[in-house]
Formats: C-alpha cells, structure tokens, sequence
C-alpha cells in the first residue's frame, strides 16, 4: 500500500476534513470489532455517496481490495499517516477562561494524537494556577517554551480583542499553524497555517435546514 | 432584492458553511465601517477565489451592483435571511460539564441569534445549580421544557457514552436538529437534522498541512 500525497493546493480542505470523518468513523467500526467495509457503507454512515469516499480516498492511493472492500485497521493507520497524526503533535493553549480549561479536558485531541504541552494566560491571578496537570504560564515565557519543547501548534482561546494580539506574540515565537477559538478573522502570513472554529456555524447549517424546510412545507415563496 | 431558496438537496452543505464565513467577515467589516465590498475582496480576505463567492450567493439570487460591488448592510441581511437567523433561535443544551459551562459563556451564539434557553443534565448535584442565570434542570423535563418554549433545537454536550441515550430522550420530546459535541456518530432517523463538532479536526486540518509541507520540504517521497 503505497500513499501518495499530492501537492498542497491540490488537495483541498474539505477532503481533508471527509479525511477525519472517515477515521472517526473506522476508529468506532474497528473497537466494535469490525474489521472491513466498502466505501457504500462507510459513505452510508456518515451521509456521503460512496462514488464520493472513493475519489477522496482516491486522491492518496489505492487503499481497497475487490470483493472485500477496506481493512479498518489497514485504512486507519493509511489516514493517520497522510494526517501526520501517525506521531504525535505537543500544542500550546493561549487563554485559560473557560473554554479553555473545557478544551484541556477534551478527550478527542489525545485520541488524534494532539496534547497540550503548555497554557499561557496574561491574567495575573490565573499565573501559576494548575489545571488538568498544567500550570498556567505567562505568555511572555511563549518563545522559550515553544523552543524547548519543539512545539509548532498553537491554540487561541482569548476573547476577540485579545486575539490579534496574542497571533502575533505566536507568530514571533515562531508558530506554523493555528487553531483560533474567537470568533475573528486573524491577520497572518501565509506561511502560518490558520483554522477558524466558530461554534455558532453548526447551528447555523440547522437553522438553514430547519429555515428551508418550514418554508417548503408551508408552500411559502420565499422572498 | 430577492432571495430564492433552492431545494434543500441542491444546496451542499460546505455551501451553507460558507454562507457563515462570509457573514462573519461582513460583520466584521461593517462594524469597522466599510459600506461595500467586491466579490474579490470578500474572496481574499477569506482564501477563496471571487468566482467561488460569486457562485456561492449566486445559489439564491442576485446581490451585487455592477461597478460597487456588494452593499454590507444588504448583503449581511440577505445571508441572515437565508441561514434563518434574521429571527432568533431557543436552543437547549444537555451536559453541564466543563464544556457546557463554556459554551453557556460563549458570545459567538448570540451574536448569530442563538440563545441557550435551558440546561439539562443527570447529575444530582449539578440539578437546581445556576450557570450563567439559567438553572441546570434534570433530563426528564426536557419534553415539557421543550413545548413550553417551543423549542427545536438541541446541543448535546455529555460524554461520549451518554450521547446516544440522550439523543434518543431529545428526539422522543420533539426535537428537529441537534448539534453534537460528543466525538460519536449518533442513529437518528433522517427527519431530524444533526451536525457534529469534532475539536479535533481543525487540529487535523494543521497536522496536514505541516506534514505535507515537511515531506515537500526534505523532497521526501511519502510511501
């Protein structure tokens, strides 16, 4: 089994997010004991098409077997390594509120093989406070903590005018990508790798679904 | 100015996520006070190219002024009519953890018209606590809760061992679209909407990208 990761611009974000569904979706399959499945069912379970599975899968290799379909364990450790998370990834938290200190709980990063080495707040009660095991640093300590321990993901967990700021001291520190919590549009470098999460546009894909249903029941023109 | 909803089948839902993005940065630019913005412009600021945004809106009508551009304050409204959140939505949440504490903190829902109306949990201990100015209810009152408020939709924010079963008490009290924080893929039958938050995968999307860029880097053949 050979993978073949095609150039960055060529492989875009929503396939790889297909990617992370699908390994979620053979980690379950594999610890409920089953050991293959074709794409119709995968696609079947998680509402894609399996002309859809097999083209995302398609674009890193030939991972299935006629008659038989994949090998859970074969597919998993084939997308955790054109993920990178077939190593593991230390991470850096910025913001110890709430979210964050729900965020140093989430059991889902270590499950992908994501840790947080380190949180960094700039709030002098919450400095040297320890949560889940980790004591909350001064973010002034950032560029020597992320060149000790080698770390080049960051996390921004800060309120909104907080946010820009603290990108930048990441930036300084010499960070590769981030993933930032608040709900505002970052201003970086293209070499610095950077997602947005937004907890309200979930919502948003039921209000559009409910919005859109209610309006075709009730026959309605929307206009 | 007319907005035509296409059948709900003919609207991908990375279209409707966009949808969300390009609100979000509208916000933004408005209240920062710019008037205008050309498809381009809109594209750039958010890594997608202007005939993606053009093709976007084109799925519900027409928005744009040959040699302006779009008009924020319009455009903003148009797309809040079209996601449904130009009225607001009582969401309940189940799960009063640490990561239910957060969202109950989170100003991202407000700012998109959803108001966390109620809070459910199992834990006697929790039940009768005040979080944020709502008070944590047992389970078993969802289905009054629910059609006294007239509310439809649900956040599940419980472990991943109780999900199922509280999916199963959410879809018994009538909801229509759940979102879950619960890294499981939950059966519910296809009349109820449900999307799900994976913290991970944004991470995912970073291990990728730096992987990739690596392997391109050393001139690796990745196998």
């Amino acid at each position: 089994m050979t993978i073949e990761i095609p150039s960055d611009a060529s492989v875009p974000k929503v396939v790889v997010s297909r990617l992370s569904l699908y390994l979620r979706e053979l980690q379950r399959l594999e610890s409920a004991g089953q050991q293959t499945i074709s794409s119709s069912q995968l696609g079947t379970l998680l509402g894609f098409s399996d002309a859809q599975v097999r083209k995302d899968l398609g674009c890193f290799g030939q991972f299935g077997y006629p008659g038989v379909g994949y090998r859970c364990d074969e597919l998993i450790l084939a997308i955790r390594d054109i993920l990178g998370t077939n190593r593991s990834w230390p991470v850096v938290m910025v913001g110890a509120g709430n979210l964050g200190q729900a965020l140093l709980g989430y059991r889902g990063f270590c499950r992908q093989n994501f840790s947080i080495e380190a949180v960094f707040d700039s709030d002098p009660l919450k400095i040297g406070q320890t949560i889940q095991g980790i004591c909350i640093q001064h973010i002034d300590k950032l560029p020597e903590v992320l060149q000790a321990k080698g770390i080049r993901l960051g996390m921004i967990v800060v309120p909104v005018h907080q946010a820009q700021t603290v990108a930048d001291k990441l930036l300084a520190a010499g960070i590769e990508g981030i993933v930032n919590f608040a709900p505002i549009t970052l201003t970086l470098p293209s070499r610095v790798q950077q997602v947005s999460v937004d907890l309200a546009i979930e919502l948003e894909q039921l209000s559009f679904a409910l919005t859109n249903k209610l309006a075709k029941d009730l026959g309605e023109s929307h206009s």
